[in-house]
């Protein structure tokens, strides 16, 4: 009962917008992997941990009962789905960069989001919010990275996704609790703000 | 109760063959240690994660109790006597060459067994039964992996395993779902049918 | 109310001690991150892990409830306050390396105590004491490792912080077991022990 009335109240953002940033993820994901020759098993590995792999770090973490990619019967097609998709039209999937920056940049400001409410719900601290808010946007990249055994990307100076989540979970902390803005629209403005962030950084190189 | 209950409900499969399919495990992972010429915390460690990884992988995914691996007071006690043996013995065990091989593949279909029907117990979608019998079979190796700095096994395209399980805890969904066999004669099929795909992988190269 | 109850049971070592052991961790992992030139959120990331990560991982296998780095509102701000301070300061910091050695000893007996009692509050048996004591202990650098893609220091046979701690963890269960002292003279003895070892093993290289 409790799990399931923790997902609606988290689900403020439509199903569809959920999905469509699980697909995104899966996408990137499974590109990596089908740009470095990796069998199929390989793609849908990364697709799994780019789609799904922040969200599981998440749910671990919040310890309340399984994680929503096991108990929410699309998630986890959806991204075999992708997989597919990704694994078989790889080539021409990666003419479109200029796209794929944009859309990542804004499920990176989703998963954070999603990360953070679902932290203050469980009535975390706002440390452990923004902490989650972080996790949760950068987890699927960290798995990839421990799976491919290369140094995380976290650690560098490079194009900065876990300092744009960063900042976009400790604004949505005080958005929404000093300031006690409704969810929608918190959302909203950190989803931007992220996005902008690591779209920016992106640009810089 | 509820852990003990659906311990009780899953092992229809007899304990010897668990503790037997954890043994294998250890052995297969510690002897790899002992190879590479590691101390005997090295060879503890990846006999842990071969005989044990997978199945606390599952269970902190499944979020409903400690693992078993810890709440069973048999298991770590028998994966630390299998690392004792095997770093002691790791000669004249690494001459069993062929029979390890079928072992570990029994092990592997073993694992993808009480994976999936652990997370059919709890209820989880078709997908997440999959999912969850394919990742309790090779999280062992993952962790090996891990630890060792190494680019998981599962990316590449040589002898396969995470395939072999996939497979199987695929038959096992339809087997146990639509067709509604009794769990015995399933586990039995699927076993058979993992471990002779791993042998045949291994056998072909 | 269990979570709570079990925090205060732990607990018998004052709060200070336990905040003491998170910082000289967050600065041990910290000061590596500094030393290899990394951004601050390399820094602040590795500070995370050598502070915390030891008990997120104790505390995802207990099952209980969310890991207490996340219920307890001054752990991670504790370890921000920490890695900023590193971050600024790991030139002056650097020098004390003796002191530091003695310090991280000390955080690892202390890391030992804490896993290995909350394994008892949770009625494990005494193998799975041992097992939590050593993870607890030894997870941040896991963590680390893992992070920065390198084998494992644990399967090496280099300073044996990990043999400490099983020593140590194997000791407070003969303790507190059998002999059934009382749990602060058993802290005590396990914490001088683990760390004595440790120290003893760096000196000798």
């Amino acid at each position: 009962m409790e799990v399931l009335a923790a997902t609606v109240e988290t689900l403020r953002i439509p199903q569809v917008v959920d999905l469509t940033a699980i697909v995104i993820g899966a996408l990137t994901g499974g590109l990596l992997a089908a740009r470095e020759g990796f069998a199929v098993s390989g793609v849908l590995l990364l697709a799994v941990s780019g789609g799904l792999g922040g969200g599981l770090i998440r749910d671990v973490l919040l310890a309340s009962a399984p994680p929503v990619a096991l108990t929410d019967p699309a998630y986890l097609p959806t991204v075999a789905v992708t997989a597919a998709v990704t694994f078989y039209f790889s080539g021409w999937l990666s003419r479109l960069t200029r796209l794929l920056v944009v859309l990542d940049a804004l499920t990176l400001g989703f998963f954070t989001v999603i990360g953070a409410q679902k932290a203050q719900l469980a009535e975390l601290p706002s440390a452990s919010v923004v902490f989650l808010g972080t996790l949760t946007a950068v987890g699927g990249t960290l798995i990839r990275d421990v799976l491919l055994a290369q140094r995380a990307d976290i650690v560098g100076p490079g194009p900065y996704n876990a300092v744009a989540a960063l900042i976009g979970a400790s604004v949505l902390t005080v958005l929404a609790g000093p300031l006690d803005l409704p969810p929608l629209p918190v959302a909203a403005i950190v989803i931007t703000l992220v996005a902008g962030l690591r779209v920016l950084s992106v640009w810089r190189g």
